[in-house]
């Protein structure tokens, strides 16, 4: 999971980049970088830590120019080293070209292991690389080109922004895995990981950059070309069900909509006769709010979240983790003090959090705590960008529903259907990838 | 408005105050501040900006002792000046002092000229240094009594933390205005202005800091103290309205459960008829929950709040308040559009924010958008802590209803009244302080 | 020991300040401050560290104005407290004021207890903090008396800058211990310790600042005034030997030719029959050309120093001292192997650093080294701003001048006589403060 | 002109780096890093700055491992760029490398120009890149055989350092332009530019890393192999003349003694009747030395030279140099006032330093100034390392001799002979590289 973005202005991008990037901070709080082009050079930034922190007014004037590229890194298994801090940045015919991408290859090792027996020196261990070397490799004065034979080779899932001279250029894989929409503000072009991107530096949303889709964006316009391929889109069921703002609207569905249907859908599936619905926050709220309204339950928010600090399942180690489930929620007495109550919460991972969570609120004075789940559980890994653990430490790949209910302690516990969550965002199963939860991978992770 | 934490432990408090400070962040972002004492000296670092980013963890590491105090502070009149952030520190009896305080003093500037005149150099513009210099004149061998000699003398609202030798002080003013309470943890003992600060840290709130009381914490335990005096309590009700968070429970009263009453009794005093109750995140939300409910209307987040940033209402200038507002709040199309929304906010300053938020939700497609505000309109000026504008600037100081209604755009607007306010805290009006609303200072803020 | 510098100007002062503070950081590694008046208030900036790193170019954008004062210090025994960074600021009649001093009063400890029992509360455990709370204390709309009845009181070495409303102002002790120089450059005003600083940045110097005198210096020119006294001038004769750079000229002495004539006389106190003369870089070098130049023996630099980190006696610990000594200064195998030399150097303090000099030139082939000092026996402590250590550290107040031979393990040694030493400068032992020599102490440092 | 260090040692390495490093500081001041093993990986920390500002011990404590190494760069041609700091670093077979080189390759454009065809992409401008992506390709488990290959491909000038899995390596193109020494600290192995990076550690410089020998250096001793080729050691004389230390002993000779007998020699070529011998601090010293003691006339200290900034001929910009000169060097009135005065000095590159010197020493009041330069007219470009400016901008391509004094207002002007100066060093002309004043080229710089 990481954030990309891509400006073409007349003006100067780098506070526009910087404010959206912010706003695209959620996914992914490890690091952040800038590449802007001024004419002459690109210029780079990049940093460990939030956009904020990064980005000095200082560093953003040193940052001239009127097209640019920003990404922001969640702690991805390519390890939290400064140098996979994206876009890459190379030559290319001559000039300078950044990268930078969101999403991953399945294929990854075995493409750097050729270019490697082909004499490349790799400088990082970011998947990225590769596509950034066999763009170089194919390219022959024509990107687009060069695009077409790089996406035939790789596999897996990306969403891309890149600097190629005075150009900015963005292409998505065929399956339109990790999300990617397209905007303007005036002349000016943004393409980005989520519409709060354009929205925020006051530009809006017009489409998304389809599945398959190369986009080349300069002085003159946007050019659209495509790859060919077979693959079908089966866009990444979680973002829906965790990662996008709830104002995303991706693949023209709406994360805030969706997640309001999932509560709703999980009273029909799942009801609970309790005092009180409460939201793990900030996942958790809208459909908390669409399961209380269906359920005729008032809905109150039980636990208070520290608006100053980060966010749960983005931190890398387990051990932080915890400290940080400690740190943000803090059980709020007053409203849950004697109440039977029904949690919300997006999904169960190691099941770790809920378990704490569900402890704090009996500590807390909740007579009952329900928990009910917005997705199904996540029994095997993702291989195309989400940083799910290996499947030895999934819960729900090694303990039954039932089993999953004892171990965090709740006094029911409930996950949605497939069909039921799919119908949430008013497409067929098929439409989305659902890998992790049925492991029906629409690229073969194991094989190349 | 600012945050203090005193803690007084047998193990090392600087990474506890890190995290107390933090929960105390939504208090002051402007600058940060915290003194440990290791049994030999006094250390501080004080820095402008976050907690986060103030406190590294090799400048905690520098910070070595058991007992220490942290402050965070608000933008107010005194400046943005590095020379201002607190604690400030002192030689007092040979040894080491630090202290900081949330509230502001109404005689400051006749005390500090007095101070002046008899010799005393003042090396900020910060009414604390005032409280720091009485103390220190009136000090001869013990502290209670220079600190009861000292409040004989200083008008208006304070709770101070201080580091004196190897004790922690803490008093508040006779009528409490701001916020202050007391923990423990184990054999530790917490205070702060807010029970988050105690509970982050693994502890538990035990009671208020009374209103008027002197407290001097050491490894013998807690030393309560009275300064008499024929003041009442008058906590500050705007507390509850807009600043504790809603996990605060502050002389008694539950921030999030007023909040939420307060929803409720709006409706009551100002129902409308409309598809969905709009929270203005994240101080609207417990009351549009409550006035969604006690309408049977539904509720619904129409508004994005970006998480990595900061507080509307706490940056200095009007220029960046409008940025902020623009920058944090997206309005969620899929929610709002078609829709007739009530918007439902804590209180209406200068009316910028409003018009600018029902401006966008009718661009987002909005089809009526009705305000209703959790507290009667400002209309006076405070001198006890809290940054109101001067009344020149406070729409409802110079506008009617109606007039205000107009000017923000609103479809309709209603305050809730202040019976209804005191009400949703079950206390009477005459119990807390409501000057911002209806002028009646406790302290006379123009005389001394 | 510290450097000041002022500079009254009509144009931006801040980088002048800079510079001037780089010229003077041979004065001072442990800290710098500067503070620069902006029409309305002074801005102030301090760090530990040198100029160099304490100062960006942004952040000498961020004190604009035309007059400012700067300062250097030097570890001392007030102790390595960011508290303690001059300038001191601070507010009397209503205006901002901002002060540095280079020296020491003998008199502080009992000053500021008797400040303290009349109710001012210090903040840093620097003198210089006394001086300011005089000032203050004594001011009545007319600076200069209040300096005179500051110097009635105060007792000691001190050459203060300070920065009042619109004005610079600077005085010296009367026995001016310390150095102070008045220049110009143009219509600017400089003051400054050393000639150095008012040079780098364009002026000349014009003459001393007169043991005793008060300037203030403004828009309308110099005024000088007088504190009258029965005191005679009595310069640091130290700081010809070690402190102040080769091309200054204090109280019209020039360093350089001292440091060379007293090479020449200790040439005729102390011959000595070698291959070479050898200078400890870099304030044995003059001395060790004039000897050579007596002697008709070849001079050679037979030690090389590292020019990018700092001087020997500078360092505040022990162990950092002989750090440094290995690391700044290497032998040069090729220049010493097989010769006897003889070393000059400025001063033994503990005979550290002496006792490895001439181990490694043994180690690097020297077949006889023998030491010439260019001051007498250093046997006492200083009371005026140099940081001599205790006495009992200081070889020459426990140890023969045979017995330090012995100790440094040299081949012979000599110490420059004190009547020697004062006609290097052509002036009596009398017109100096010789008392780290002698123990004749101008002002005594043991009673008040 | 950079520096690089290399150590092999069984304890922590990354202090020893950083004093070594700040040995070396004279030869790039521009930028610094560091790259250690710690037995899985390679850990790097790069700066733009002095070693001294780049490294705090906090970032020494994260570069962890006993195997490791250093670079700190001049200002080149390459640019000024964050991507270029070395020691560059990439993945081969499997394992990191980093590689740190002091040089300049003549055939880096047309090599890259091929590699890029080959499809490699590069990602710096830096001619160490092409080294590094050569080792790679060549690179087939042998890694001598892998640099035997570079070093047939690569044509200039290039003393190398890098990490291999366990090993430290070093190489040294055919001709030995630059400087390369290896030493012994007990076990642990060092090699370095310069001798005084091994000695400031604690060990001995052994022997020269020789002219197109390659060194591979782990827990197992040291391995030496050569790369065989028909050339001769063509030593780069200008490091003798300016940039080594003096107490460098490269390729056998010692610069200081080898600037002393410049002095001496030129004093035969060139005498001068005057009063006073004064050097251009730092590297006029010497030669001052030993043209004073061979004519008989005084030698004297006439600059006082700033202690606590960089290197004259070391700042990028024209404009930065001429603030440097004015800066950093002061004319001591005292010393050269009447005085007639030569001026020894190492080099005329532009003429600009010169003027501005002779110009300031007769403000000053000297009443002659006669110039003595130690090295030839620098009439021809350095494509070997050192950044010599383009020949238009070389004074002594332009102009004659008599020219050039006019120009530079010195009473008279005398350089010494190229056949003197290779005396100095006890070797013949054609045992140097003397490119730079004739034009001889070792390896051709136009073509391949």
């Amino acid at each position: 999971m990481c954030g990309v973005i891509g400006i073409c202005s007349k003006s100067n991008v780098s506070t526009s980049l910087f404010y959206g990037m912010n706003s695209l901070q959620h996914r992914g709080q490890e690091a952040a970088g800038m590449a802007v082009y001024d004419g002459e050079e690109i210029r780079r930034t990049r940093s460990m830590g939030l956009v904020i922190d990064a980005f000095t007014e200082e560093k953003l004037r040193e940052l001239p120019g009127t097209i640019g590229i920003g990404h922001v890194r969640y702690a991805t298994a390519s390890g939290s080293h400064d140098y996979n801090i994206q876009p890459l940045m190379g030559f290319i015919g001559g000039e300078m070209i950044a990268l930078a991408s969101d999403g991953n290859l399945v294929n990854y090792q075995i493409l750097r292991e050729r270019l490697e027996e082909e004499g490349m020196m790799f400088q990082t261990t970011s998947d990225t690389e590769v596509i950034l070397y066999l763009i170089t490799r194919y390219y022959d004065g024509d990107i687009v080109e060069a695009i077409k034979k790089t996406m035939k080779v790789i596999r897996g899932a990306y969403s891309v922004t890149a600097l190629v001279k005075d150009k900015v250029v963005a292409f998505r894989d065929p399956h339109g895995f990790r999300p990617f929409v397209l905007g303007r503000d005036g002349d000016d072009v943004i393409v980005a990981s989520e519409n709060a991107a354009i929205e925020i530096i006051g530009g809006e949303m017009t489409r998304n950059v389809e599945a398959g889709e190369i986009l080349v964006i300069d002085g003159t316009g946007i050019h659209s070309d495509r790859f060919e391929s077979e693959a079908t889109a089966r866009n990444c069921i979680f973002e829906y069900v965790y990662f996008a703002r709830n104002d995303a609207t991706l693949d023209d569905i709406n994360a805030y909509t969706f997640r309001r249907r999932c509560g709703e859908i999980l009273w029909e599936e799942a009801p609970c006769d309790v005092d009180l619905v409460v939201p793990v926050p900030d996942s958790g709220i809208p459909s908390a709010i669409g399961y209380a309204q269906a359920a005729g339950i008032p809905y109150g928010e039980g636990l208070v979240k520290n608006r100053y600090m980060g966010r749960t399942f983005i931190k890398p180690t387990q051990k932080e983790r915890e400290m940080a489930v400690k740190l943000k929620l803090n059980p709020l007495v007053d409203v849950v003090k004697g109440k039977s109550i029904v949690l919300l919460d997006d999904s169960i991972v190691r099941g770790t959090t809920s378990r704490n969570l569900i402890k704090r609120l009996r500590d807390a004075g909740a007579r009952e705590v329900h928990m009910r789940i917005t997705s199904p559980p996540v029994a095997y890994s993702c291989y195309y960008g989400i940083d799910t653990p290996n499947r030895k430490n999934l819960i729900a790949a090694n303990q039954s529903i039932q089993e999953i209910e004892e171990n965090i302690g709740a006094d029911s516990l409930a996950f949605i259907s497939l069909e039921g969550l799919a119908k949430a965002g008013k497409k067929d199963v098929s439409e989305y990838c659902t890998a992790c939860f049925d492991g029906d991978y629409p690229v073969d992770p194991t094989l190349i």
